[in-house]
């Protein structure tokens, strides 16, 4: 396949640049360094430095058999750049990840909150006007959040439900409740896309994931110059990474209220398998197919529990800065992926353990001020 | 009541702006005039001249017992002016016109689809900060549309949906499926606002309206310096208004395809009618509120029938310029505006007659040529 990752820089854009590349795939990844801009503005840091992302595209290149090719392009504001990279390397897929991903950053104030949803409208959109210009048939996976549905009180579908009501049926999007600006810029994006399939035929996959963690995958693992940008700070750090980043401190587990907040969960190694399935076998023309990309719900507390007895380290219960439901039911379905192959990477006691052993040598890096969650709702 | 009225300078904001102040409320009048530019990028015109915004509040001002105040304000880049007004004026009640209203308009191309989105969503954000920020007790009315839930094989309920799914049961949004852009902008302000709702305890109506016709209201038929924005073109006239045009000048009924296309439908005179009883019952604390603001049902081609059977004028089948499902179950709800004392202005024939005649007299004022719906989706 001849592949385009939006957001190339990130977590798991970069990742995933050197899987698809090292399997043999084209790969052009593409960004414009925002998200380091938005570090710098919230004072925050990866756990370790990343090179620049050209220095370790050249690494790559220089090192590897396989090839990665990068351009410099803000998919929200230059359009025609898009166009000409989509039509120059000749596209199929592509794999928009070039979003503000934070849901404190997008609550920090207003102008961040415009700032989320403009920039994850905008680029989307740009995307849905670049393909349809350059080649309608290219297939579009679009990161999207498990944190678009909320905590209905019914099971949670994949994407869509169906519906019967005063003796008649439909089959509908699944009806959305995000928790902040930015759960609710995915929302929008993922009404746009289905617009786009069902007006203008387009394909597009809309990958509504659980919360990441992990530190390495098989690529990372080949030279410290293929480090992701791994975050253990109140804003850009998910949970798993960042209590383990508070154990390797002696910082107690901050667990935001009661804890019982439930959530899907995947490990970094099945966001990169789950894109690459869903680009193996594409959209039909005109589907809006959505997936449920997690592999596991854990509720805070398991998860601080498991981590502060394998550490040995407190958890500490703090006023919930965030505004959410607790103790609410959640069953969410998961089962389109497995179908079409996942094996699921599950967070077993040695997974952790080996993730905690990865992250120690680092802890100089750790500012344990970082990881007080300072944004409020 | 003391209410600012945000899009006061469009064909629903003016006369909703007089309405409300000759029945005694306090009514600052907030427009920026943006919809004259957007006029004169489509190089359409109102079918009569409208006065600039200052000069017929001060018509109204010279002329009639109470006063309206006037601001020019960017609702979507003027958040610290906007603030400023709330907390001068000590506003109790927003109505929230102030949007890119045409479908048409969305999809001329990408960057009327941006401009479109970004307006509408930005705007409406900044609404909801600068509630927040001035007095969270604000009730805020905002104009949403039917053509949020597009043609779903179900019955239309009135914004939220009693959803039954594998032996549970909860509340939820109802599902949307916009049909162009425009529309899906009105899907994204509406999550934007529910969960300002949820999250911060705003108080919010969205009134789905359906399409809106008529001339005049009890305001302006005082004096023509009174006379709203009343568009005939294929860009911002809505469908009764352009068949009752093309007929005055002898053009025929332009039918979108087979012509049945369903939708709800109510009269310029209801349209202030709905929005003063959302206003003099205002959503609960925390509440997000949805009317469905239609009083009656037709297809286009009944539509055009009626009209054409009135005026002796010839229908005219021409290919869909938008792509929309034909042949569609349609029943939308719309008992609770009635419930709070709506009493519906039907679409007559009396009525269709007393249009035609306002109509008639100024068929200098339109160009045929802007019948024509030049744009695709």
């Amino acid at each position: 396949m001849r592949i385009a990752v939006l957001g190339a820089d990130g977590y798991l854009g970069w990742p995933t640049c050197m899987k698809l590349a090292s399997e043999g795939h084209t790969v052009l990844a593409v960004d414009n360094l925002i998200k380091r801009q938005w570090e710098r503005y919230c004072e925050v840091q990866p756990l370790w430095n990343i090179p620049y992302a050209s220095q370790r595209v050249e690494t790559w290149n220089k090192n590897e058999s396989s090839r990665i090719y990068y351009v410099y392009i803000d998919v929200a504001l230059d359009y025609e750049h898009l166009c000409n990279a989509l039509q120059e390397f000749n596209i199929d897929t592509i794999i928009h990840y070039a979003e503000q991903p934070s849901a404190p950053f997008s609550h920090m104030n207003r102008r961040k909150c415009l700032e989320t949803q403009t920039n994850n409208i905008v680029g989307t959109l740009n995307l849905i006007w670049a393909v349809r210009e350059v080649d309608p048939s290219i297939h579009i996976i679009k990161l999207g959040t498990m944190g678009e549905y909320g905590t209905p009180d019914i099971d949670i579908e994949e994407g869509w439900l169906d519906v019967e009501h005063k003796g008649r049926s439909d089959r509908m999007l699944y009806p959305k409740k995000p928790g902040s600006w930015y759960h609710a810029s995915k929302v929008h994006d993922s009404h746009n896309l289905e617009f786009a399939c069902r007006a203008w035929g387009l394909r597009v996959t809309d990958l509504n994931q659980g919360i990441v963690y992990g530190a390495h995958t098989s690529q990372t693992w080949l030279r410290p110059e293929y480090n992701t940008s791994f975050h253990y700070d109140a804003i850009f750090g998910t949970v798993i990474n960042r209590f383990l980043c508070q154990a390797a401190v002696g910082y107690p587990l901050t667990v935001y209220g009661d804890g019982s907040q439930t959530r899907g969960y995947l490990n970094i190694i099945d966001t990169l398998e789950c894109v690459t399935l869903a680009a193996e076998t594409p959209a039909e023309v005109g589907e809006f197919r959505v997936f449920n990309q997690s592999t596991e719900q854990f509720s805070v507390l398991q998860l601080a529990d498991r981590i502060a007895d394998m550490t040995k380290t407190k958890r500490l219960h703090i006023d919930n800065p965030r505004i959410e439901q607790l103790g609410h039911y959640y069953k969410a379905a998961n089962s389109a992926l497995p179908a079409l192959g996942l094996k699921p990477t599950l967070l077993t006691d040695k997974r952790l353990e080996q993730m905690y052993k990865v992250i120690r040598p680092h802890i100089g890096g750790i500012n344990p001020d970082l990881f007080k969650p300072k944004i409020r709702w």
